[in-house]
């Protein structure tokens, strides 16, 4: 049954997320699980007078592509290279829209990390372009989100269809007082942790690049992190969970860490590299929407009354030095008695930020 | 539930139609109601260390952009052309396979002719290449041939999955009989009817652009048809049907035309233009896994015991020089007593070649 708010959800990718005009070529990375939400872009990419050209991206076909390729067979084409190149917009549904999100977990690692290498200038390609990364409800992620199908929508479009231009006044709020702030103090359960963002660049994700936005983030000077920090809310990464994360920094580094579920792997992830061990960005959720976790980092990490902390790659757009071979994404709720400040100004607490008091 | 026979079916499209070697660059024209087929003739792709572009072409999507649409709009992307060059072999799925065959019934006929023309550079673009048509099993096509979607996969793969050598082989008796004959004559139920093929060319269809292939066929000399047949399967062009039509030739013109249902239809179409009077193909259908008529061109030319004609548009590559803007093809069973003459040997009989006699 089609559902109406798809639609709507197509003209925010359309519109506001890529901003496609006239003669703009858009390629859709498209999948079964997202027809209806690509039949309504393109219909809106009719609208605006756009053109494109949808790729079936599913899982399930690569997956029998790699199952059944030589190690050497294993590369990108220079004609789909071309293709990107000659675009001026990627939307990509296909990433994040699942039927099945354990579809490649019988693909030999080499073989998907010999892919992703592969597909590198790709991804370079798509960041000197405009680009977004939204989804279509499937069984498949409501099943992750511990959802039916029928809330798991009314969660998704509850975190989409929103008024993305009231919502990114708020949060250049939020970014213009980090900009001017040297320590940022997170406080709450079992957590009390500062860092300097002196010099970092803050960055509002109002909905363009990933749909739903919803955070203001950037990369602390990584040295500058001390203190202890409890993640209540589970880490997944690469399909590992890690649930009850304890960390404690000294000078930038980890030098306590503690897990109530899945300590070994913490140990394996924290052991990558040096950098590893570091902070690459700190993250404040926004979209009050995504008002619950859903393990999906799409939505999760711009959950409203969170702050994520990853350890890890850096983002050098927002000054960040750190390097790294990982990037993981940790959550903490902020509901349970939590407090930012900004030097002396508390920027939030009993969920509210200071200009909703 | 996946069905084992698609995996057969890929093998013969990627290794018989194709020819597919390692370093080939593979177009796939897919679709959602395609998927299984997709998936098999990756994983073939795969094995053969060829690599792959999957399209999704559903109607439906490009149903929503036509709708959506100014004409002007309706343009080939010079960016999908190039793509179309820079492969080696194109499959085509989406056109044949489909959910629902009036999916673009409610476009306006202006766009869809402006999406056509927009679209003819790719079909030439095709032709310079290795191409195939096939499709896999849907309900949409099972309910078009009035069958149960279980016995239309029967059919389907009796027809597809054959042994393509020995067919060839077959086709090859006939086509070199034709080559060096200069009348056939088709004699059956209410027909009798002589043309002359002296000097053009048969053409072998042995499942390599078709699949399901199995028919021979060439372009009479159009001013040498003279006498009346009968066709007793319905004629589909365009969403019309028209059948039981019966039509006399003088000297290479229809001079008397009926139909027993859609008389008009029928007057209609041999008056839009002179070559549409005449005759542009004359076919013989040898593939005995068809047993049907289905409503479906790719299977109805092929099906055994039946020859078709089409008046308008010839072949250029088999000599034909009949023009015209349609080429409307017209089935006949020769079940029926009906019998084949090439000069003055009796090709075909009582439902038996003269080799299998």
């Amino acid at each position: 049954m089609f559902d109406p708010r798809v639609e709507e959800h197509a003209k925010i990718v359309v519109n506001h997320s890529c901003k496609i005009k006239k003669d703009d070529f858009v390629v859709i990375m498209g999948c079964p699980e997202a027809r209806d939400l690509t039949i309504q872009i393109v219909k809106e990419l009719g609208r605006v007078g756009a053109d494109y050209v949808v790729l079936d991206n599913e899982s399930a076909v690569f997956r029998a592509f790699l199952l059944a390729s030589n190690d050497d067979a294993i590369k990108l084409s220079k004609q789909v290279l071309n293709l990107f190149k000659d675009s001026d917009v990627l939307i990509n549904l296909s990433q994040a829209t699942t039927s099945n999100s354990h579809e490649l977990s019988d693909v030999p690692p080499h073989k998907l990390q010999l892919w992703r290498t592969a597909m590198n200038p790709i991804s370079e390609v798509i960041m000197t372009k405009r680009w977004n990364i939204t989804l279509q409800p499937t069984s498949a992620l409501a099943q992750d989100a511990n959802m039916s199908f029928e809330a798991y929508s009314d969660f998704v479009y509850s975190a989409v269809i929103r008024d993305w231009q009231k919502m990114e006044s708020e949060m250049k709020v939020l970014s213009e007082k980090m900009q001017t702030a040297d320590q940022v103090r997170i406080l709450g359960k079992e957590t009390d942790i500062s860092m300097s963002v002196k010099g970092r660049k803050p960055i509002i994700d109002s909905g363009e690049k990933n749909l739903p936005g919803g955070e203001v983030f950037t990369s602390p000077i990584d040295a500058s992190v001390n203190g202890r920090v409890y993640f209540d809310l589970p880490i997944i990464f690469m399909g590992y969970e890690v649930s009850g994360c304890r960390l404690v920094f000294k000078d930038g580094v980890v030098v306590e860490s503690s897990a109530e579920q899945g300590s070994e792997i913490l140990k394996e992830m924290l052991a990558i590299d040096d950098g590893a061990k570091r902070v690459g960005e700190l993250g404040i959720g926004m979209n009050r929407g995504i008002d619950r976790f859903t393990r999906n980092i799409l939505f999760d990490e711009k959950m409203g009354d969170t702050i994520h902390m990853a350890v890890g790659l850096s983002f050098e757009e927002a000054g960040g030095t750190n390097k790294s071979a990982i990037h993981i994404d940790m959550l903490k709720s902020m509901k349970d008695g939590g407090a930012i400040y900004f030097d002396s100004e508390r920027i939030y607490e009993h969920s509210r930020f200071a200009w909703e008091r």
